[in-house]
């Protein structure tokens, strides 16, 4: 379900199927996008009180999205974030974003991500879980399905080794980000073959998770487009 | 007005002046750091009333800050942070906090900006509010303060043409963030030496402008941290 005109339009955009579009019977429809399903005028107010919402939405849209899996993620091409029990919805939202903005094949979520298409983080991705492809993983399936696809697996923790800067990402990055309070499981960070550290002034103790996911994930595109840089991530 | 245990412990390590204390009868007083002015014991369940956080805090603290001026800010070394009318608490408070943790020598706030002593943005900057160089900059005067101190005036905007990677900033940059909606204004775009893009992918319009400048000043630290790669910086 998504909400709001700019939505709406956002997911008729980007081809996803929209069976039913619901807008209050006084809402503009000078700017529908044609190609959904059936439209529904409802009363005035009937949206207001359904939605989750803060500010009133005259518009809202059932969507399919299309199915995605975990290797359907990893087999594309460019850096996979993976969220690892990032639990805040405006947090998820956030680095869905920058995912897409940072031109990452997608983002996987593993057991205890806030999920990425409730309202909240539809929202505050800005309409980006509508174009990222986006797949649940199962924690004891993630190590072995990255070795698969021949990528290497990046976590980003305080106790990292590996300086942000020193061009150890890459295309072929999996970029592990942990939960707001635990970070990254330590199971995990032991599959890790880079475990990334920001480096940081101040008495910071740490960034928020969407702010370390931002730094990650332009580094890596960084790295990318100035491919005669790369000198650590050759192993 | 700083709120919770860790805020007031973090102000009084921060020597500040913290001239009272409040504390709910009933909290926990072990951890307490010497070095403030009068202690308040008050009835349990005040605080709660009276403060502005949504989880209940058992202890308040008044804290004088330090007297500092645009000018004190640009005199000091390293990267200064000007927030152009940027009106949501969340977002100043994340920026203040990337600041300290980039190294930046201060930030300072144009007219429109969200107080950047509020309770919710001391809350969202984790405390970086209490150790970085905060002060209000008055529209008419920033330009000629970022000349009088031999400062080069970056502006972060839609229509940038230097390439965020491109190593045109550094300690001595004055990097300019607008307002969520509007951006930097057109006129102060106009007085910048450098206007800078911050290279996308996908269909993302913009980023969020804490996630902006989060980018743009570890992009200032990491260039200030491998000297050798600056190119387009001299002019």
């Amino acid at each position: 379900m998504v909400e709001g005109p700019t939505l709406v339009a956002e997911a008729l955009r980007a081809g996803l199927l929209v069976t039913d579009v619901f807008v209050d019977e006084q809402a503009d429809r000078g700017d529908l996008v044609s190609g959904f399903g059936r439209l529904h005028v409802v009363a005035s107010g009937v949206l207001d009180r359904v939605l989750s919402t803060v500010s009133p939405q005259p518009w809202a849209a059932v969507v399919e999205l299309p199915s995605i899996t975990a290797t359907d993620v990893l087999a594309a091409r460019g850096p996979v974030v993976v969220l690892a029990g990032v639990q805040d919805p405006g947090n998820v939202g956030t680095v869905i974003r920058a995912a897409e903005a940072a031109g990452a094949a997608g983002v996987l979520t593993m057991e205890g991500t806030a999920d990425p298409f409730s309202p909240k983080v539809v929202r505050s991705s800005a309409g980006s879980v509508l174009r990222v492809p986006i797949a649940a993983v199962a924690d004891d399936e993630l190590v072995d399905l990255v070795r698969q696809h021949m990528r290497r697996l990046v976590v980003t923790a305080m106790a990292g080794t590996t300086d942000l800067w020193s061009s150890a990402i890459g295309d072929d990055s999996v970029l592990v980000l942990g939960n707001e309070a635990a970070g990254v499981p330590s199971w995990l960070i032991d599959h890790a073959e880079v475990v990334l550290s920001i480096p940081m002034r101040g008495e910071v103790e740490s960034l928020n998770v969407a702010m370390a996911a931002t730094l990650v994930l332009f580094e890596a595109a960084r790295t990318r487009s100035q491919p005669g840089t790369a000198s650590a991530g050759d192993k």
